[in-house]
């Protein structure tokens, strides 16, 4: 099976021109088939805040009222996404911008209401994967924002991580999967005051040692927690690096 | 040659949800192969009004400096874009959202200066009809957000128009292209004070006489000019008509 790399960055490294550009030039680094997952989440709250209208966060979950949809439509599916695009396209990565919506690639529904009203807020129920590997396989780019639809005419706010491990588990069939999530640190630390002590790797019996030792804790737990979901669903590995590393294969590596 | 039928559509009907909803359904039951082209120049001078950003026009054109670029990015291709796809997709019309960055299909330059700097605004230099052709055979209905870019990392904002013109123009080497433009009367009125006094056919020869005798006058001119230049490009007919008409060939056929 020929390798794919879906890579996903967050924070403002996507909603700053400068940082933005390093990013793209070392994604295009990465050899052979990719995909791109962003996040703007800092840039919603910007523009929600220039507009009057107040973002609410529960459990790291947006709040998406109507009024919340259009921001994050025109923040996510517009603004950061056709930034990447065209910023890919000038260093002759062929990319394209896609929320689900576009060719039905990933439906989704709405978040039922249990303790939260989450309002426009989807979880994804069925990715089609040969639209996506029709286009991977003619050198395309694909570039997914964190836009979902529930195919009866409405958008849905979905997390990127959420986007990228999906994508991934339905890539998996078709591709050795290598699922990379950048965040702030180099990797998962063994100690979070040392920058440098980045574990290199880590199978489901280190996780377990870990957070029973105390190492690995609060916000990281159900990142990794995804991250062994999707290599039970078939993705080869996940690596969880610094955005500034992604074309170096550092970081740390999580596999069965 | 297969028939394509390109319709381009502006004004507050693709940007309130109830009119854009009948819209869809219309286009949706033009037979064939099709391509939607929208504008959204309303939404994106309220959310700059909104962020205190003002609109200024000259000769029908916006200026957009980089603050009203990033507006019309996140109007044209996130809000009125996603939500024509999320629409179509919706009524079983397989959209896919592009800006001419995405794939790169539409390349660009910035317009030069000369008595007006107009800002980030592109000038089409280059459209790439096989991408949209590969697309259209594939039974997918491209949505082509008013934005090119100039394939150096920067997005510019392009007239709707243009964009439905050049497509058509590209396009028709494989097609048989019909150009459908919309605006609030269902064609060229031989008096403009009789909403039904629609002018069936237009030729070079009867657009001569109109003019000359000044029933056809003002923006009707550069409109009809530009219809009868996609004409000479090779496109079929151009069809000015009301939005609820596309579907039923109504409207002011111009051929040459």
């Amino acid at each position: 099976m020929k390798k794919l790399t879906i890579v996903k960055v967050g924070g403002k490294i996507v909603e700053e021109s400068e940082s933005l550009k390093q990013l793209l030039s070392d994604f295009s680094k990465i050899e052979g088939n990719k995909v791109l997952v962003h996040g703007g989440g800092r840039s919603a709250t910007a523009l929600a805040a220039k507009l009057g209208i107040e973002s609410e966060m529960v459990n790291g979950r947006r709040i998406t009222d109507s009024e919340m949809l259009k921001v994050v439509t025109m923040v996510y599916g517009g603004l950061v996404n056709k930034q990447i695009v065209a910023g890919l396209q000038a260093i002759h990565v062929n990319a394209l911008g896609l929320t689900g919506a576009d060719l039905n690639y990933m439906r989704s529904e709405k978040r039922p209401i249990v303790d939260v009203d989450y309002g426009f807020v989807g979880d994804v129920k069925e990715v089609d994967a040969d639209i996506l590997v029709d286009l991977i396989s003619k050198g395309v780019v694909p570039v997914l924002a964190p836009l979902t639809h529930d195919n009866a005419g409405n958008l849905l706010n979905t997390n990127a991580d959420t986007i990228a491990s999906e994508a991934a588990k339905a890539l998996s069939g078709f591709f050795e999967v290598t699922l990379m999530y950048c965040f702030e640190k180099k990797g998962v630390l063994l100690n979070e005051k040392d920058d440098e002590s980045v574990i290199e790797k880590l199978t489901p019996e280190l996780f377990g040692k870990y957070v029973s030792e105390g190492i690995v804790q609060g916000g990281m737990i159900p990142k990794l927690e995804n991250s062994f979901d999707a290599l039970k669903a078939g993705v080869k590995q996940v690596v969880i690096t610094r955005a500034d590393l992604i074309h170096m294969k550092a970081g740390t590596t999580i596999s069965l």
